[in-house]
């Protein structure tokens, strides 16, 4: 890949912080500036080295940029849009690294239509529970997926240009309609947050929540791991992808009236059956996975 | 404690298995006799070494016993307490290691009436997706809980016998009701395990289930470990603790009807508290499970 001379990352937190140093660790950045509404949170990025150079002005920042990763809270991806969008040059490649994907695309047609050719939506996945500038580390992508959704729009140029830099920090490119990832996600990431932090909610609001939680153990802890995850980051993206996550919900309410018919009924054999076709599912997926991320 | 002289077990496989190891481990016992319906899992526990006899006859094995464990699957305990019904002295403390204690409690006064003094309801809480005796070690009980559910006839010498055997396996021990026993772990066990089931047979039942596995990640991971979990053990606890499970499930239907007004009308600040407080509560419980896991 052509060297990055010149990378800019708006939001150095765990996602653009780690993409930052996974760069530099390849070897294919020349100078990263950090830009962000957190002075403090750029001033510790500096401090650690994960950037150059800490700006707040686009302008500057955008001048003879190469690359821009934004890597904002999702909720404010518009805001950022529409105060880089004046700066934004002809040669510079744009991607995100939402979580959601059909509503960053609308921001793009809605603030960045002049450059529509050179900003590619992305959604590395990857990231967990924790966040902020001191848990990024080089290795995130490692072996990870990342999404890419490119508009009709988009130069080619521009999209072999956000798969090599991806690539470069070590995670495999999948590309998909804009739809389909959100789809995709609301399912297998979208929805068992929610679930997850509804069932702690249920239990944490009952009067003997104490005795509740008091003899909660190992099956407990591992379902409700995801419910430790960040409110604002899940409150922007439940909310970005409330259509698709509102019809995983409604297909997952049918399974579990499903499921409530069979307990009423008592009806043992259809429960074991379906405990059955689940575990065998889940157990083939769960040696997939481990064995893709251990080769990685 | 005294020396227990003669330990039944009856079902060797995980639970079974380490209790009979935890009490030859604290030099508590002299002989253990296992029982069951499964030849090749008590020659297999005999080889092992975790019992020193293999039986096909209450009436051998009970001679003389001073302890019994009783931990079958749970919807085979009604046969078991049939069988060794008639062959139960007056001096043998019977306890049950099931996950459920209402139905077990029914099948006590349905098959065990005269020797009601001596049968003791209890619950150690561990085990987990493993089965088998191959799975047991001593230690498996070591920081765990064991909640008993002493029903009124109980003697004090047996309620205080079983206590001595558990806290010689390392557990701590409490006592509650029955019914209580059953709503608490419906809430934190059982409607967590039916959740994790529906949600991985419902994405396994799509025409795109193999995408959507293959983007599913570590959240998704922990979220569904559960539903590896053995579907028979399953179907049985849930029907035999339905009544407590369908208040537990139609609290969380509720719970699911919130959210899903709040996402319907797009209400970002009631979404971010509900997270909030579900974080709140969450890391606060994982914070004290964790040091009372790793202090004990």
């Amino acid at each position: 890949m052509a060297m990055i001379g010149k990378l800019v990352v708006c939001g150095v937190g765990l996602i653009g912080g780690s993409f930052a140093m996974a760069l530099r660790k390849a070897g294919a950045v020349r100078h990263i500036v950090g830009i962000g509404r957190s002075r403090e949170a750029l001033s510790r990025a500096l401090a650690l080295g994960v950037i150059d150079e800490a700006s707040d002005s686009w302008a500057e920042a955008l001048d003879g940029a190469n690359l821009v990763l934004l890597a904002p809270p999702v909720g404010q991806m518009e805001q950022v849009m529409q105060a880089m969008a004046p700066h934004l040059g002809d040669r510079t490649v744009v991607m995100d690294a939402g979580s959601t994907k059909r509503d960053v695309i609308e921001a793009i047609y809605r603030h960045l239509g002049p450059q529509l050719g050179n900003v590619v939506p992305a959604h590395p996945i990857a990231g967990a529970e924790r966040s902020g500038v001191d848990a990024a580390f080089a290795e995130l992508y490692e072996g990870r997926k990342v999404v890419l959704t490119p508009l009709p729009e988009n130069e080619p140029s521009a999209v072999l240009a956000v798969r090599e830099a991806w690539e470069a920090c070590g995670a495999t490119i999948h590309e998909m309609p804009a739809q389909d990832h959100d789809r995709v996600f609301a399912a297998v990431s979208h929805l068992p947050h929610l679930l997850a932090f509804g069932l702690v909610h249920d239990l944490a609001g009952r009067a003997n929540a104490e005795q509740l939680f008091g003899f909660a153990a190992g099956g407990f802890r591992d379902f409700t791991r995801i419910a430790g995850s960040h409110p604002e980051m899940w409150r922007d993206i439940c909310i970005a992808n409330r259509q698709a996550l509102l019809a995983e919900l409604d297909e997952y309410l049918a399974e579990l009236a499903y499921l409530r018919a069979l307990l009423l009924s008592g009806d043992s054999e259809r429960l074991e059956q379906h405990f059955s076709e689940a575990r065998a599912a889940r157990n083939t997926w769960a040696e997939q996975f481990a064995k893709a991320s251990s080769s990685e």
